[in-house]
């Protein structure tokens, strides 16, 4: 019932990306470290997305709409809308997948001990 | 597609508790800012909700489980578990529920022009 990002184990997700999550039954947190000229290729998924930047500036692309986003500023993701970014400074992002992203929850399952 | 809580009309939800809702289909998301003292009655909800201390210091027990907690503590509070709190200092709180919280919905709205 409480926990921590603190307590997440760093997963690298793309280039310059590097996440911390926290899973529920039907929601993904993810606290985001992206590096400086860091790029999020376009893509979609079925998920809704909340994000909010915490530190830096990133310049995010939903659909055919692109805005530079600081501090405190929010995107709201509709399902299957393609987006991609570009972090013009390094920057730390908070997300919400609703529902929870299964995709990301098999990559925050540590390897089976003593495979390779 | 583009918002800040910054744009977001203040709501006094309880003596103490001032929030900036942002409301999609599925999800609210809410930033509250808690004076001193300011004390959160045992209530609970069918929607699960998650709650993140961005400052300050805030007294919450879930169920039968009390904790302090600080900056970057999380709690993740299921469906229809009583929880309660109380704010040990002024604090800014970040909570996400899910499903929508329709009654946060009606609170947002304005009072139609010319009403009491």
């Amino acid at each position: 019932m409480f926990t921590s990002f603190e307590n997440c184990t760093p997963i690298s997700l793309l280039p310059g990306f590097t996440a911390r999550f926290i899973h529920t039954d039907t929601q993904t947190f993810s606290l985001v470290e992206v590096e400086e000229g860091a790029v999020l290729p376009e893509h979609f998924h079925e998920n809704e997305q909340f994000s909010q930047v915490l530190e830096g500036t990133f310049e995010l692309t939903i659909g055919n709409e692109t805005r530079i986003c600081n501090p405190g500023d929010v995107a709201l993701i509709e399902s299957n809308i393609p987006h991609s970014g570009r972090a013009i400074t390094a920057c730390r992002i908070f997300d919400v997948f609703s529902p929870a992203r299964e995709d990301y929850k098999k990559l925050s399952i540590p390897p089976e001990e003593g495979s390779n």
